[in-house]
């Protein structure tokens, strides 16, 4: 079959689309016909990543296509049902096994370029805010990115799952719109504005309940500044660099902050399983009825790769980069 | 009425027992006549507030003595009744207001100076290890400063009731010591040697579920070392300085460590009663049965109150010290 790898560790030139043997699912596995991956911000450290060793492993973690083998017992997923979810790597490729308890059964209504939009960010976003953040419908949220992927996601769901009023930030105006129109009530130019002042302009001077942020160590001062007394920082990337200069303990204290550290793609197969699982029952009918929707900025073809992956590292994108197969 | 209250915001010179006015109790508080106080390190924090304008207060957070007023309706608390319980402020004194919801009765067998010395330590403990910390019985928990009020309290409540295995800090032989008697399975003497580096080594190199900690900035890079994945570092003081000179995020979101600062006496007065309700429930058995027990260094007279404040600074006392009154 065909499947996207490297030819060592480096930037987007080093990716190379190779002929590779067809997995063999496990019991406990789908075998996947896959008709599109989307991108994720792991398969560039995965690209890059020096201390691989060859043979390098095919790149991407999310997928949507049709079930061609199911060994197991679950009857739900027959040859033929259309199907998106988490893999453990092997998503550029024509065929990838799927754990069965990580599979999401596309409905009618979602084409398989969206399915393959759903799985990473939609579950990093319900994880985020409603396992770790515990955001609660009467509390306000501060979403950094608003138009990345996650951004996207969690902004809808933050609004109208949960019922929680958001502010967004994101660096273009076009971006900004929408983050609006998604469901962000606030929305934050951080190229013009100093975030944390209109934040706080915004909510009484009080700061937010939570943050859910990507950007790490740049963001650091101006996010403390933005909480409010018992309110919670998630991290889930340092793109804005990982190294703070100055932490000061004692605002922590005396804001009673939490601050949780996570990311999906290393988390456990049962776990993500768990995740996939309360996803399907409480997110997925919103999908179904089109209350919330991925955001997909372009789809390229398998033999584009290395364009898409170009695209992803300018920043340019208003949700997810799909490449089809 | 005797209180203890200061001149100006200072040192422990400017202590000074005045007469005030006995205060009256609302429908919801008890009017207790104080049998003893237990010193907090807030007590010092306020003494030294110079932000703090005259009338000062009159010290102290936690007491123990007899109810001689109750103008509510809770039949439990009669006059004559030996209790103990959070005050906000007012503790050093013959008099003092305890809201009924954070009223704990003492048990026979439990004098008032043992008394006096539960609330603080033993709410603060429960609190940062089950509510905060979430420590369950198959996990490790390293708490540090293990010879302190609050030290003593958690190794007990981690080892007898939650069922914990606990590694602690402390300073001298006497108080290590002291720390393997409540419970401790392993103590580390933090001036003679690498605590991190002891932690890793007695737990398979993994580290553990659970810090608690009081000392902040000073200890930042060895309590990350020291953390296992999905950990959590509970913050409740800041001892070591609260200026942390280098945060590395990448480290807190790939161990997934979850950070919660928090300090008990600045809570609502909601969440006091919650905590104490629930502590009276769980703990308040092994307290009566003597499984578990406060331990206290020095018992002073009101009189000797600049001393007992002199000698907490001095960071010497193993466990509470007590101002009998």
């Amino acid at each position: 079959m065909k499947a996207v790898s490297i030819v060592r560790p480096g930037d987007s030139s080093q990716l190379i689309i190779e002929q590779r043997e067809k997995p063999i699912p496990k019991s406990t596995e789908l075998l996947i016909e896959v008709r599109a991956a989307a991108l994720n911000r792991t398969d560039l450290l995965t690209r890059a990543n020096t201390l691989l060793k060859a043979p390098y492993p095919i790149l991407g973690v999310e997928v949507s296509g049709i079930v061609v083998e199911n060994p197991g017992t679950d009857k739900r997923f027959k040859p033929g049902t259309r199907v998106a979810g988490l893999v453990n790597q092997g998503g550029y490729a024509q065929y990838a096994v799927l754990p069965v308890d990580r599979a999401i059964l596309l409905p009618e209504n979602i084409g398989f370029d969206c399915g393959a939009a759903i799985p990473e960010v939609f579950l990093t976003a319900y994880q985020t805010l409603c396992w770790l953040g515990e955001l609660k419908p009467e509390e306000t949220v501060l979403i950094h990115a608003g138009a990345s992927g996650v951004g996207t996601a969690a902004i809808q769901i933050a609004k109208h799952i949960i019922g929680a009023r958001v502010i967004t930030t994101a660096g273009s105006k076009e971006k900004l719109t929408v983050c609006e129109n998604l469901g962000a009530s606030e929305t934050i130019n951080y190229k013009e504005e100093d975030f944390s002042e209109k934040v706080l302009a915004c909510t009484n001077q009080e700061g937010v309940d939570l943050i859910l942020d990507f950007v790490g160590a740049s963001y650091w001062e101006k996010n403390i500044e933005s909480l409010k007394k018992d309110s919670r920082l998630i991290l889930i990337g340092t793109l804005g660099g990982s190294i703070v200069k100055e932490v000061n303990l004692l605002e922590l204290l005396t804001k009673r902050v939490t601050l949780k550290g996570t990311l999906l793609t290393p988390r456990s197969d049962a776990y993500k399983a768990k995740l996939t699982q309360e996803f399907i029952k409480v997110v997925m009918p919103y999908l179904e009825l089109g209350t919330i929707k991925p955001v997909i900025d372009t789809i390229f073809s398998l033999e584009e790769v290395e364009k898409a992956h170009r695209y992803m590292e300018s920043n340019e994108n208003i949700g997810k980069i799909i490449v089809t197969i």
